[in-house]
């Protein structure tokens, strides 16, 4: 429903770039559970922008403000509403390109959509600034499953070109990938050697005006069997409707994905065993879902991130007053590379997909169960 | 919501492979849009597997009957149901395996979630047979669309390993593939003359007792600028969700989808012009959708399946009354390549998600314009 | 969404009247529960016509039919298909009026709302009959609830004007008075001596070639207290919604409803006390709602419907097709009171909504527990 | 879903009476439309207490903010979302009546469903304070429905015992009555000169330290016959949803509602008319809504409200903390009627409802027609 998503716990993003705030109402929270802030401004700090020549120079403070749904630190159970304030507008900096469709954004689809009444101020709607809500309420959904022992973590899998090292197989040695992860601000890489090579990879596009795309992957851990709604409401269905409103995403895969479409089936099954009176698969092709329910291993999952489209080279566009065709040389502050970003808003997307899911099975009580 | 999809046009799947009958509600139709049964009976057919050595020689009539919403050849405006009568199932040849677990499928799963009730006979409510309804729908849903100018059509893009020719870029090369697709049953190739080789892949690993995957490349001309709602709603995230309930989907991408992750913005984005009073773009990487509203240019889109898991090679597993471990021979008959018979699958699913958005911008009464 | 109603657990409705068949999906029930086709063929009964010169004399079978969703006499936990044939159609008695919209009727409504492609056949999707499956949903709902100890029960509160005894504010004999009223079969008053005067009211009207109306109270014991979920989904507002999609539901009232217009707060408040280590009200005009939330207490509603539509007196009319005024004689079979059908259907609808807001509340698999 | 509402609109509410802030969020409006915040306004300063004896003396500036959805004075398409800060609170009030459940409130039910983690200060979600995001949302929908013609009104139909003049039957006098409301403001009368009595009824109750309920009657002309989505989606439904949702609401009832159960089929049913080319009915004992679809006769409908739980007499309670009975006094400012701050609630909710069921008929693009 547009701007509305979950059914049992549903989470609505509204705002636009310029406009005066953006904001979420995260709606079918248990009453009782912790709301820390510190925590979430943890996360809003990956995904804010560091002037380190990868990202814009924009710097915004992203505090977020509760609105509704807290008291004395805890939730309510009530719909809880979280503000953020936009300070840090330039909206000078999009005057200069007005009219002129910017290739690779939606100007010319919110033109037409909109007829052109559209906020186009800074991408408006459509600006990976709406990200920001659904980080603090990502940071939220993502505390209340790891009370419940789940694990959640998303790497650079690729990025430039270039790769990072893989997840784990094993359980074990995965539980200790993601907490190296969540040590780690803005870069996550499971091997930080690479980060260099990568930073002058995404450096060298900047430099030629251009931007690099990349790959995120994301790991679940300890997530109880049994979580997805089939037919419709598959947990490939609902993690996919999630990625794919996070913009740049153009592509999804869940464990061995693309690849599976090259294997046979010899080699896509996973073999079933016990271990430990636990009923394991020796393999993980599928990433942790079978028929589009949880099995009980690790969930794994890509999504594919275009290139920034706002790059410094010339373009060739259009001009939506006119309907006349012009060149565009796109100011402002713009980042070359989105994706190392865009981990922790993968991760916030999949929490909140996570929590309604089990909220579904489980009920709301079970969610503040162990607190 | 669990088997039900859809805003403004709804749909609910119901049905397990062994059960009485399999079928759908499709809502939020307008009243008087002909309901064309040769039509649907034909998209049925290229569902239906063959018992040509590349899909299961079980052979259902799989006919159509019409339970509510349809009244002299016409849609009344209220649910319309359908219903496919079960009628060759051989359940003895599960028996057999009952309780063992099958790699790759969702017995493990269905297990925990429904607790040791599923009906689990042919694999229930997660047999591809639940994809009938679908198509049912589907083929209703494009006849909707194809009287405003939409077409939409499905091919092997990749199969066994195997490439067919890629979808033209040219929109008047694009009208002429999607016209020859049509054309076609049951084996959708771009270029005819690479089917034997295909085919001859798909027996060989059949005849090693092994299934193979491949992935559907779908594509849809005519589709006016402006379908799409984000944040959540975007065109992608409709499409994926309604993909990603096809069994075996493992990954789905659009336009130049994961390829795009490697792409600088310069070559990502796609320049506009106008061309005859519109506004186009000169290439599609982004496969019709900016933003997650359509643009008016082609839509594309890729799914990858992984090879049917069912195959005769034997498997190590878990007997789940027992929970101990055990081999597992597979009986009963199954398709080697599922991918060839999805092909009109994913055709319905993309037709049914796009009237879903079109007619939620344009009304329920806009659906009958021109008919 | 039209014809599905529900978030935890959803019902979709389909069918017209002489349509091939009607029938409900029942989605979001957990696996396991006891399907009791006696039980549910019990209550079917109870909204079944009895010829007795009070209901139509079109009798229908009325054999539920499960296409999905039972396996082994139990839920399997995906969408529970029913269906029920049309039978007894004698659409020729529809013929002769073909054309005349009948007042009071959504004959006119449908054809401007369907242009004129409506099944208009014995009231198509807007007759009586769509409760028949709504009837037998609700019971296996009810069967879930009473599980757990929640009591259910409706009798005619009024009904030709003239009233029955209304339900005991004491649990106890409240309880007593759902146990005798589950004896009961189509006539269902809490003091029987009123039967006679009442049904001689009716057939009173009958011979005048008229029909009555009334109200049908609904008292529900056992509900846990937390049940509800404002500020939309009140347990009000899922409620009422569910009622006022009985066709002739014209109002719809909670604990003392109207009548609280009038009185001042110190009348209409319940006083709170601790009885038994639980909290209760010491009176219940509040119906056992408080801000839209269940408090334990029973929980009341009446729901009024106007008579029934089909008269056989003289009416003056419009020709739909030739927009001329006429004069109309109803041919054809019709209940001079739906009123005592009704019961078990207003029953039904409550049933559903409240295992609706309990799911969402403890878990899809609490409905398990006890069984 | 618990705090959102509507399919095709949507509307999502949030806050505390004592929360940093109220508000909503406002999705599924066309682009373009103008955002008349002095038309905002005054819909509000209906809402607002006046303290004249009749309403608390808390005095809320209630300004809106928009945060969203708004660019240049008219919505952009996008989630429009609205706050309005708390400032008024006198919490102070509060703390010493906290841990006794105020009879007729939602103190119990909230304590029992939120487990003691609910804002209970004011009333917290429950407050009537949660109506004023209503208001100032179905100002918006209603600004949106004049345009097409469409005419909403409520007034008085009875307070404190007392009644107001009824509603017009012809379609020319209401429409005189309905423009003579809007020019009145806080005491909605139809015959303004039973003002005085009514409150000196509502002085006279205040005065023993008491409250008065009452009911209010909403008329709608001008509406487009064909909204309304059977089977569940029936005009009535939807509208019951929303009006249930109000605090204080207790009873619905559409044309002549409950009086229509001791009516006959003869006095009831409407007879059909062909005026000036248009088919009308003669009397509109309906209510404008046959089969729950709008007919185009002036929808007419009623709820009614109990009186204020807040009362200066002494009541008998419970201590939610040690669960031991005591006697409650309650402090603070609060109405001795609600009714006459609710009249333009029940209009909002009406516009807001109505607004949702004609765009999921002629699409969002319709709203926009004509400005």
């Amino acid at each position: 429903m547009k701007n509305t998503f979950g059914n049992q716990v549903s989470l609505t993003i509204f705002g636009e770039s310029h406009g005066p705030a953006i904001g979420a109402v995260l709606d079918g929270l248990a009453a009782g559970l912790p709301v820390d802030e510190a925590h979430i401004a943890r996360w809003m700090d990956r995904r804010r922008a560091r002037g380190d020549g990868l990202s814009t120079s924009r710097k915004e403070p992203d505090t977020v403000r509760f609105l509704s749904g807290v008291y004395n630190g805890r939730t309510t159970g009530t719909a809880l509403t979280l503000m953020i304030e936009n300070t840090a507008q330039r909206s000078g900096d999009y005057a200069k390109t007005a009219g002129l469709a910017r290739p690779g954004h939606a100007d010319y689809t919110a033109h037409v959509k909109y007829q052109g009444f559209e906020d186009f101020r800074g991408g408006g709607h459509f600006s990976g600034r709406l990200t920001a809500p659904l980080v603090a309420a990502g940071a939220l959904c993502q505390s209340i499953l790891a009370a419940k022992g789940v694990r959640i973590g998303t790497h650079l899998y690729r990025l430039a070109g270039l790769d990072d090292q893989p997840f784990a197989g094993g359980e074990e040695k995965l539980a200790a990938q993601l907490a190296a992860l969540e040590e780690r601000e803005g870069f996550a890489l499971l091997d930080p050697s690479r980060e260099e090579a990568m930073k002058a990879a995404v450096r060298s596009a900047a430099a030629e005006g251009d931007s690099v795309g990349g790959i995120l992957e994301t790991a679940v851990l300890g997530l109880p069997a049994g979580a997805g709604e089939p037919f419709f409401d598959s947990a490939e269905s609902v993690l996919s409707h999630l990625l794919f409103s996070i913009p740049a995403v153009k592509g999804v895969e869940f464990g061995d994905g693309f690849a599976l479409a090259d294997q046979k089936g010899s080699g896509a099954n996973d073999p079933l065993a016990v271990q430990g009176g636990r009923v394991v698969t020796l393999t993980n092709h599928n990433g942790g879902i079978n028929g589009g329910i949880t099995n009980g291993m690790p969930l794994v999952f890509r999504a594919a991130y275009k290139p920034t489209p706002s790059i410094y080279k010339a373009q060739h566009t259009v001009n939506l007053a006119s309907l006349t065709e012009a060149e565009l040389q796109i100011q402002g502050r713009h980042d070359p590379a989105i994706v190392p970003r865009a981990a922790v808003v993968q991760t916030a997307a999949a929490a909140f997909g996570l929590l309604d899911l089990l909220t579904a099975r489980f009920g709301t009580l079970w969610q503040r169960e162990g607190f």
